[in-house]
């Protein structure tokens, strides 16, 4: 069974009920409250065909989340946490981009609070999605979760058996492979991608981008740092570079 | 007694010599060598006031730092940890600045990784210092250093009585204050601080910047994030400003 998990408050369960419904086991609603919103939430819930169930206050006192009291204003929600995507789910998300899209590869992070922490700073900057390999590689572990303050439910994570030949099919696809790397001839300041769809690839930490990862990049770059610093944590490397981007982006649109 | 630690390197320890040599208890060098990188160790540490120890090489692979076996090419220092500095540090690192300063002040942070990764990433950006308040924040413990990946013992964390005036004192020197708020009026990248004195001042997980702080502030800015997201991990949105603060330099430089 799929780890559960609760959600609450009108705002995150009308997006639930929106973009993935089939995730939601069940609805409840403060039983006696008929007003405006919980209306709305009980139509969409029918036409989902969500079962929403009312329930005295003192019930949903006693939910938590994280250990926490959920904060739920009288609305809640059971649901499926959100499982990784494959390469399929990739293929759908790039054919239904409406911009040049952004996506961040992590080649061997093994570190559950990085991968959680690079998931948010990645959703915060506008990614599509994050890729990392199945295998030697940390996956969506409750740890993880935590550490995404909640991305790890909105931004695709995408699993793929092999990350050489995703690269090559992204490429083919017309996206520029970027990796970061110490080494990298070129500054993250030095390159404009502000039309351009565009995967940063980002190493593990401690090693960097592995060789074989860096001859499939068309571009590694390196960030500019301080004489004497030697690296940064991955998922502050990450939202560095996906904000620079971002930010010729905008500049640029 | 002070913590205290071991380095290992020439590189490292003959930067420790040059800056704080006060801090070096003793300096192990593999016995029987005597080329010139050794003599030269010697030489700056007799100059020190430091004693220098003839030792085996097994003598060496006994040495650990933060539970890893230490990396030394038969050369060792045990040093006293780098402890926080005053306002006193604060004031002599300004004067002694050789271009317009930026500085990280961290209004509330208590959790010591988050510290520990805002240091990491400060020194990384090219800060000159770190300043929290001694009250009702994070200080220098041990999760704070090894987060920090060695960072704690390069850059100055200060760590001041009075947040509020502290802030008064550097705008009167001419420092410009900058709070990130997710409510702030003004893009990151609608503003440029290429040639000023910076301190960017950023809030407490979850509960943002204090209405006071805020209030000295002479500008609140925010990180224009994707739709949805409601905030980044204070590390994270620290480094995007300081990065993008030192992008603004480099450019303008």
């Amino acid at each position: 069974m799929a780890e559960e998990t609760w959600i609450g408050g009108f705002h995150a369960i009308e997006a639930a009920l929106d973009r993935h419904p089939e995730r939601i086991a069940e609805i409840a609603v403060s039983e006696g409250r008929s007003d405006r919103r919980v209306r709305r939430i009980r139509s969409q819930a029918a036409a989902a065909g969500v079962a929403v169930e009312d329930r005295p206050d003192a019930w949903f006192d006693r939910l938590r989340s994280d250990g926490r009291p959920l904060r739920h204003q009288g609305v809640a929600a059971r649901m499926a946490l959100r499982p990784a995507g494959d390469e399929a789910e990739l293929g759908e998300r790039l054919s239904a981009a409406t911009e040049p899209p952004l996506l961040l590869v992590l080649d061997g992070v093994t570190d559950p609070h990085n991968l959680g922490a690079c998931l948010r700073g990645a959703e915060a900057a506008g990614a599509l999605a994050v890729i990392a390999p199945k295998d030697r590689a940390c996956g969506l572990t409750p740890a993880a979760r935590k550490t995404s303050a909640g991305s790890s439910e909105r931004i695709p994570f995408i699993q793929v058996t092999n990350l050489a030949r995703t690269l090559a099919d992204l490429k083919q696809q017309g996206v520029w492979i970027v990796g970061a790397a110490g080494s990298g001839p070129v500054s993250l300041y030095e390159c404009d991608f502000a039309r351009e769809p565009v995967a940063l690839v980002m190493g593990a930490e401690g090693s960097g981008l592995r060789r074989l990862t860096q001859e499939r990049c068309d571009q590694l770059i390196h960030i500019p740092m301080a004489p004497g610093v030697e690296s940064l944590n991955v998922s502050v490397a990450s939202a560095v570079c996906l904000f620079e981007f971002r930010r010729q982006r905008l500049a640029g649109g």
